[in-house]
């Protein structure tokens, strides 16, 4: 009967638009990285200037896939977030600043390992692992923000679902922590457990890996309580 | 019964297509923003040359939320107006043209207060937020004629929440001329403002915000009736 | 019962992909358009430098009005063309690739009129206006084919509003031919000319323009018909 | 009644996300092609170097042709699948990956036939082929993967046009091998059979052909079944 819920009945709306923005974001970030591929200018030896620039296609093939990868969790997140308000909004954004900034750590990487001197070289490794960590942080931020007391929930959200996914979202911010403090003892340990982590978000299916883990370690009351 | 009745029928249409479009050109336009970003072309000093680039990192972060907002507003306005018309789309492409056109002045204060002269710097700001003055205006005009004898707007649209959104966008043209007025003074305090209105805008929907002044000052009447 | 109907059948789908995909080129050729508007690199006199750089701001301004037009047109054209087939794809895959192309004739332009010779000047003004005769003949060639014997209409189309807009899209080709020819007499009358069509196109939606030309030249028959 | 079955109605999902990013990625890799065509910086001589550029032309339709075709079947195979899940998603993404690289290839090839040596020549021309290779190689891995025992396509598809699709999809792995093979022979000639694969994609959509194909050799079982 306040027009505190008149306000709340206007600013909750679906979450199409947020979605057609995100996949536009999303699509742009991830197809601005072939500016980085040139051909080689030169005349001959074409071939070995190619062979050389391996470093280059693999940046490229792994930057997409990662983009991708995250493209797909957002997907995910929101088979079960159905509404949004202001705040969401903005937290939304806030993850797409960081998403659409991407290319820029990426190329950093590329270009340090190629070029900077060792103290360089430790700089950018933490820089992109350290980037990483904020993105699991926001990531994970906005899966908060959106279930506390089922806030931005469809209406058929199921409980143990929810709070099985909070736990597997758990795993990013913990992961990308130990590998910002492993850049600093060493970078090429640092990056093998990033690449790691990417073949594992890739492979798996988060939730599945929560179950698989949870099964594991006997914590089977969800699945139970579920079937 | 006149051609003129077939020809309205015609004309107006849903607003799918132009929210489509637009959210396009406002993905695209916030995702460019990633390309001034590059890595420092040196090989040792790197962190020094990372940490001197600090306004860049701020031009990114800042020019991203508000091309961001903007987005969320025109979301905002659209959960209002539900038609469309040619003259509407035209305001729209216009509208866009100014959204897409906002990585120039941002580039041009980032050049202008590394490098221009004092007049050059005044220059620069007057620019900028003149730039937004104009903005606003847009805003408001494609509200102004998506709401005139309730043209555009839905069927169930409540006049009362139509004439305090109305208001409520009053206050943008009015922010940004003072703005821009206090350029001329100084540019450090114009800078300030301009920053604190980007804030307020992120922070507070601008319904709420008519809301909560309007209850501070007695204007009451529209919330008891709503209510 | 043949084979071809099955075919048939399979092959004609509905056009949200289409619009989709279309909505995307357009959106992204109108974004890249800010990217020739460049901050002055001096340091004295930018204000002058500014003001000087005023063709560039009118060819942006143009442009993304231009292609703006050309999006308003295409989405007009899709409220009577409901449905799809694969020669339909290619037509429309043949006319974004017109669309996207567009910001080449137009920096040939802009680049022409600053530096190139009479020769250069009167050749890229021909090319520009040449550009413009080919985009309105694909435009009426994608309408042609959607239209042949109802082929990709919606059920309810309206035989009379059909045969109304076939016959304003006339102007286009017709007008841009004269153009053309008229670049080779004086490229200023050719440019003024340009302007106009491009100003007429955005006053006046066609179906309307070619009722009022109707109208008054006695040709009254459809619209009678219509009420 | 199994947490895994559980599991599998949360992992299928519907496939508007999928559509909406793949349009985004191919809308914009396509656009981006326009980057590459820059007016000349001369003064003098300015028609003898536009049509000096012809191959640019060529290469930007023929790139911009190529991905919209691309577009399309990617179109076409999305009416018979239905739905997805995590492993569809990450093909699609090495797809998009391989769509999005285009531009590169692309590059290449002009750079070569102008710039580089015999050996370079030939080695671009390989590449180029044998990029389509792989991409034809991912397309039908993507249409297996949703196909295997029905997994993906939605509930009214037809075994017979299913089975009718993936003969067809054969055509273009075969079809690029062979031209990758050729171009070890003679660049030239495998340059010629690229084009006539291009057309050959672009005016006959894949189920006519193979059921023409089929028709001719005999093998009209499909068909008759069908009606």
């Amino acid at each position: 009967v306040s027009g505190g819920n008149a306000s709340s009945a206007e600013s909750y709306t679906g979450t199409e638009r947020i979605l057609a923005f995100s996949d536009g974001v999303f699509a742009i970030a991830i197809t601005l990285l072939v500016l980085d591929l040139v051909p080689p200018r030169v005349e001959h030896g074409v071939v070995d200037k190619l062979l050389e620039a391996w470093p280059n296609y693999l940046s490229y093939a792994l930057s997409f896939f990662i983009i991708g990868i995250l493209w797909a969790s957002h997907h995910q997140m929101f088979t079960q977030i159905k509404r949004s308000n202001h705040v969401f909004l903005l937290i939304n954004i806030v993850f797409l600043m960081w998403v659409a900034a991407l290319p820029f750590p990426t190329a950093l990487l590329a270009e340090g390992l190629s070029h900077y001197d060792a103290v360089g070289r430790q700089a950018v490794v933490a820089i992109y692992t350290g980037m990483f960590l904020v993105g699991a942080l926001l990531f994970n931020l906005e899966w908060w923000y959106a279930i506390y007391r089922g806030r931005l929930l469809g209406e058929g959200a199921d409980p143990e679902a929810v709070k099985r996914t909070t736990r597997s979202y758990y795993i990013g911010p913990v992961a990308y922590l130990a590998d910002l403090a492993l850049s600093f003892v060493s970078i090429e340990a640092s990056l093998v457990l990033f690449f790691l982590l990417a073949l594992f978000y890739a492979v798996v299916p988060i939730p599945v890996v929560y179950r698989t883990i949870a099964g594991r370690t006997g914590i089977r009351k969800n699945r139970i309580i579920k079937d």
